[in-house]
């Protein structure tokens, strides 16, 4: 327990203690945190308090940096230190923070008054495919309903390198792009506002630890090592131009108009207690991308739409466990070819789907491709997205009165530059 | 002229003066120089000499960073000020650096006594596929020889976000990926060594200006002010790996093993008396994508294979005017979207293959997928890439006795790694 009262409701027990970038009116300096309940402990207040081995000499420099990518860089041993010291900082059984009021007056700032960043400089940025429900839904809807799913896609975590420069933090707008689409096959394309807009419900994860050099393999037993934490994702997809564009070179365009991801980093430690069994993989994967311990984690994702001046609709519960492929796996086989890694690249899950059509990740599959249109609360009907939609992602574990959440993952879709 | 005795071979005259970021023993920081002849001009020696409205506040930083991303982020027209700058600075006929021995002898370094960097901290690159007898090489060696051109090739330059991590300067080794392929359609993949390992002939160049916002878009008519300057580039490609994967999602791990660039940037004002009228475009573009002016270049590329211990054997010439689309499409096309771009962002064209067999940008077309097997000057076969071979790129432009030219684009193939 903290010393910080926290809802039981709250995504921000002192089990989870994410790290953000956050920014205040006062002192409007980016500067990493950590959100505990309604508040954000300010790292760049109390980085002399971390005097374990590991982060003594790194605390002032990593917690007075604008993003993340320092912390990232950092040892798995020294994120476990540090998020031991912050547990022990905020434990109602320490005086250090609690019994010093005028450093709990500069260290305490209420998420309400801040102002969040995106967590990392976000080198680069990879979107993977892992989810079988979805690709098998993508087949159907997006190539052909007779073809069989891709031959590749058992044998290794397909993904594809993204935009980086175009993702966003939660709350930024969304604009509807403009672009080429062919809505008749043997018609020739036409230029326009994106008709079919939809989301994705992804999470994505946060490389971290020191990073393998070009030409050398983070090898998957090494993986976990790796991964920093996790967030929300959602990405927005412009399923017309995507048809259009995506053979033979896969999604560019349809994809690089903005991604938005939560603001709050939960670290995978925080996680732990919510692993269960992976998926079984048949056929065995290949040794590269054989783990025998289990790297799948029970996290309910729900996905709701808020029309304009509307109230918000879930239209989709998924769970982050119905992925196929895991996170190392998705790790290890990115490297595979040599490929180097930084702290700060963010690595995505692909749309998590779930096995039933209220678990799917995206308006292309919940409607089937716009023949089974949603229903809102009020009464308001969705084949894809609408002008002035958010959408609003939320996600949590639970176990034993133990909660650990993710905040939101939001943003508003604005109307198509008028060209 | 300049002051400095240029041979009339040399790639760097003073009509070329490409940017690039070095470093030496006796100063290992890495700062930007301008290529003069065999010479080095070091620019943080000499910003106090730029003295021109747009450049005089901001000489003294851009070119005391350790790559190039400020001074491409700089205007279209201050660009323009720093090469007048140079150009004047440099000329036989200005004493300022001529008659100042103490300071020629500080702001001239040999290049063979330079060690090169990356010109620019990469934020976001991207590779196309501008050329259609590579587009149309690539249907009959890659897809099925009886198919015909994607339908949406000659509606946009069509494209596909890379890896910028492992993007390496012009010397750096790369290593043979391991990885899987499935050399028999109707087998189990295998893993292992890359067997078909390939170069591309590309160029590519870097985003500069200030950026468009996410949401926004640069118009046809703006491209030219955001491309700084261009450089050669080998897009090392493993085949088998590229075939096995390329479903659906595009080019992934066959080409995020590593990317050589060479390091000097020419400037898009040093090609300007390089431009050739554009190739005819049938069916006419989008308004997005339309130009009336010109914006192709005549630049000569060959290359070259030198084996361990081997003479270099000159395997491909062709020419970067040979593109379809032109790099103001490129740019154009990849924010129509609303994807927003940064200084130091680096888009590629493509491999870039001539109408003739011996101006074919790769192996896998040189020798028709090892059908028609490459001779060697020592006599050896390559139908595709040997362990221990060197990839040369060299590129010039050349008319009325005016060269402007690229340097070398190198790298060493070294052995897989044995996993």
């Amino acid at each position: 327990m903290s010393f910080i009262s926290v809802n039981p409701e709250s995504d921000f027990s002192i089990h989870n203690l994410p790290y953000g970038i956050f920014s205040t009116q006062a002192n409007p300096k980016p500067r990493p945190g950590v959100a505990i309940g309604d508040y954000i402990l300010d790292l760049s207040q109390v980085s002399k308090l971390f005097v374990g081995p590991l982060m003594r000499n790194e605390a002032e420099e990593v917690f007075n940096q604008t993003t993340l990518n320092k912390l990232m860089s950092l040892s798995y041993e020294a994120w476990h230190e540090a998020r031991q010291t912050i547990q022990r900082l905020l434990s109602k059984h320490e005086g250090v923070l609690r019994d010093n009021s005028e450093l709990r007056s500069t260290a305490f700032v209420l998420q309400r008054d801040a102002t969040m960043h995106l967590p990392a400089q976000i080198g680069d940025y990879t979107d993977f495919f892992s989810s079988l429900e979805h690709a098998i839904n993508g087949v159907k809807l997006f190539v052909d309903g007779d073809k069989a799913l891709f031959p590749n896609w058992k044998y290794s975590p397909l993904g594809y390198h993204g935009r980086a420069s175009s993702i966003v933090v939660s709350g930024s707008p969304i604009r509807r792009p403009n672009g080429q689409m062919r809505p008749i096959d043997d018609r020739p394309p036409v230029f326009g506002p994106c008709k079919l807009m939809d989301f994705e419900i992804e999470m994505a994860f946060f490389i971290g630890n020191t990073p393998n050099k070009n030409g050398d393999i983070v090898p998957i037993d090494e993986a976990h090592k790796h991964i920093f934490g996790m967030v929300l994702m959602n990405d927005w997809s412009a399923r017309d131009i995507q048809k259009w564009e995506w053979i033979p070179l896969g999604p560019f365009l349809s994809k690089n108009l903005g991604t938005t991801i939560s603001p709050w980093v939960v670290t995978m430690e925080a996680l732990e207690p919510f692993k269960v069994v992976n998926v079984v993989q048949e056929p065995k994967p290949f040794p590269y991308l054989y783990h025998a311990d289990n790297y799948n984690f029970n996290v309910n994702i729900a996905a709701a739409i808020k029309p304009d001046n509307g109230e918000a609709s879930v239209v989709a519960r998924t769970n982050l466990s119905h992925l196929y492929w895991t996170m190392k796996q998705m790790l290890a086989h990115h490297t595979i070819t040599g490929c180097n890694l930084n702290a700060g690249d963010l690595m995505a899950t692909g749309t998590i789907s779930g096995p039933t059509p209220d678990s799917y990740g995206s308006m292309l599959e919940l409607s089937w491709n716009g023949t089974k249109p949603l229903t809102l609360s009020d009464g308001s009907e969705r084949k894809f997205l609408h002008d002035g939609d958010e959408v609003i992602f939320t996600a949590h574990s639970e176990r034993d009165g133990c909660r650990v959440g993710f905040g939101e993952c939001r943003g508003k879709l604005i109307p198509a530059l008028a060209l």
